[in-house]
């Protein structure tokens, strides 16, 4: 590796998206005199009578969870997306606008309260893989639906209003921003070398193994080159798929042994529970050939120096292009370390 | 306008940067049960001993700012760009990196410590657009540097260190993201028609009306058809100008004259000192024939339903595409009836 990329102001390039981070390495050093975050360790009761989400509980539009015992999901009750909304479209000028119709979903891991992904089994995490498939497949089918997002938002800091294990899932009509940029990528691509420009990537990483975090026989994980939050990370598979469909169920124990590896290892970095969001990018479930597409995990945790003190992606990152400080191979040096 | 932009869930295009944004007007009524963020609103003293900012304090290493009466400029003690690094570029397969070069600033905008631009006068303001033009002017001639980027991040919340009244300039060889996709969109769009983009948008906007928040002969205020930020606004010049050094000094007045007027109006909103990241997007200093762009200052402030309660861009938005509640229309009627 070119030590360059250690000591000096550099750029990295994004083959997913096309767009470039910002490196500084020199700037870890910089002392901090800015917002702290508020951590909150203290231990959750298994059930919490005002949780919306705990099993038997009554949500805020009247309906009563069920007794669950695993995965449960519904609709959003204050949804982004509605899917019975007309269809309109504004052309007026340089005002350009068009329905969006969606079909968002809550899904809770696990009735506990208290816990969180690191803290369940994998074979508890793979009931979650399979509530995934199952709601990919089943949005993916209905005609509304072209494009299905899977995420996690983690933590009061990343916008979590409930410590109830849970994600979300929002289904759309048309490919979001950062889908239709992968999706462009990966197409080009695929035309030139009829393979995946993911699993040629993975391929290159495997052989240098400076970035890897963990792998096991179906999934790695790692920290990509082009990284922009401190400890960002990618679970991948190392079969090209394009979705998440195309995992068979033991490739689903192992996907749910990478996904526990990575978060167990991130809540030892600060001693916190780590928050992240995270996110499933995919084939589109719009009917065309998507052979181009290599499904992968992304993880962006915005803590930088400890508990406390996070990254702010702010001035320049908003007007110009996301910059960071602790480079890729020592984030994945020191994940790596706590596996 | 079409009243289903005010009820049912759509999205509006970027014309500046051929992005989209996903409009959810119908969920502003959602409860909000996550993350506060703390308010200050003591009155900082005019001189703080401990700030490194203020007139004749040492900073952190070692230099003794000046008794400075109206702006003062440095380089960034902190740079995250440098200008004496080697060139370097790494062309490995799938990694790929070049080396950026830089010079990074921090301009005080005032020497009184418990200040903020809403709290200065036109007169004063106006010497801060004076220095953005000095800088513009000079870091643009040096052959290192092909763009220019001015940014204030105000608040804590916004990762702002020092309350001290201050600004950044982050100047770099190549082209950000952001400036590279409105550099394009502009381009395309004068090549067709040989006017600016902007321009035509603002015409029609002073039209309309419907997301002016203030104007004066050189300057209009709007919220942009596609903004993002629960209040982001834009202040643009009426005339086509390509960049800040074209803009007269009479102009400048005038321009500090809207700055006023939109941050003032911005305090009001939720009785607190309104936190956000402001940026100037304006010709690259490449030497090339920039007759395509026309200058812009953008604020992003991520306050959404009270001093304490903020819009988060995490999950969906990190991995889809930015999301917005209120409406363009309903946001800027709020701060027009706060000027
Ligand atoms: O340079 P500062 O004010 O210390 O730092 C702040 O602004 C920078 C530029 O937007 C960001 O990279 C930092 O994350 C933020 O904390
Ligand atoms: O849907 P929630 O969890 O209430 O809301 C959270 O996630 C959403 C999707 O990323 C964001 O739009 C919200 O800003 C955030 O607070």
């Amino acid at each position: 590796m070119n030590s360059n990329l250690q000591d000096y102001s550099h750029k990295r390039l994004n083959i997913l998206t096309g767009e470039w981070v910002l490196v500084s390495p020199h700037r870890a050093k910089r002392p901090w005199q800015g917002q702290n975050e508020a951590v909150n360790n203290e231990q959750r009761p298994s059930y919490d009578p005002e949780c919306y989400l705990c099993p038997g509980n009554t949500r805020i539009n009247g309906e009563v969870n069920p007794e669950y015992t695993d995965v449960y999901i519904f609709t959003n009750d204050f949804a982004a997306l509605q899917s019975d909304s007309p269809d309109f479209s504004v052309n007026d000028g340089l005002l350009v606008a068009e329905s969006e119709k969606g079909i968002c979903k809550v899904i809770c891991f696990s009735p506990d309260h208290s816990k969180s992904l690191p803290d369940m089994e994998p074979e508890e995490i793979q009931k979650v893989v399979f509530a995934w498939q199952k709601e990919y497949k089943e949005l993916g089918e209905n005609d509304l639906i072209n494009y299905v997002q899977i995420f996690e938002n983690k933590g009061a800091v990343m916008g979590c209003s409930n410590p109830h294990p849970h994600g979300q899932i929002w289904s759309q009509s048309t490919l979001p921003n950062e889908v239709a940029k992968k999706d462009t990528q990966q197409l080009n691509y695929f035309k030139e070398k009829n393979r995946s420009i993911l699993g040629d990537y993975l391929a290159q990483e495997l052989d240098k193994k400076e970035r890897i975090i963990y792998e096991n026989d179906a999934f790695v994980v790692l920290v990509p080159f082009w990284a922009v939050w401190p400890f960002e990370a990618m679970i991948a598979p190392k079969k090209h798929q394009t979705n998440i469909l195309e995992m068979s169920d033991d490739e689903a124990l192992l996907y749910a042994e990478a996904i526990s590896v990575l978060t167990k290892a991130y809540d030892k970095i600060f001693n916190t529970s780590f928050p992240y969001s995270s996110g499933i990018h995919q084939a589109p479930t719009n009917g065309k050939d998507n052979s181009h597409w290599h499904w992968h995990m992304s993880f962006y945790p915005p803590l930088l120096r400890s508990a406390t003190v996070k990254k702010f992606m702010v001035g320049y990152e908003m007007f110009g292009t996301p910059q960071r400080d602790i480079s890729a191979e020592k984030a994945a040096k020191v994940i790596r370390d706590l596996v």
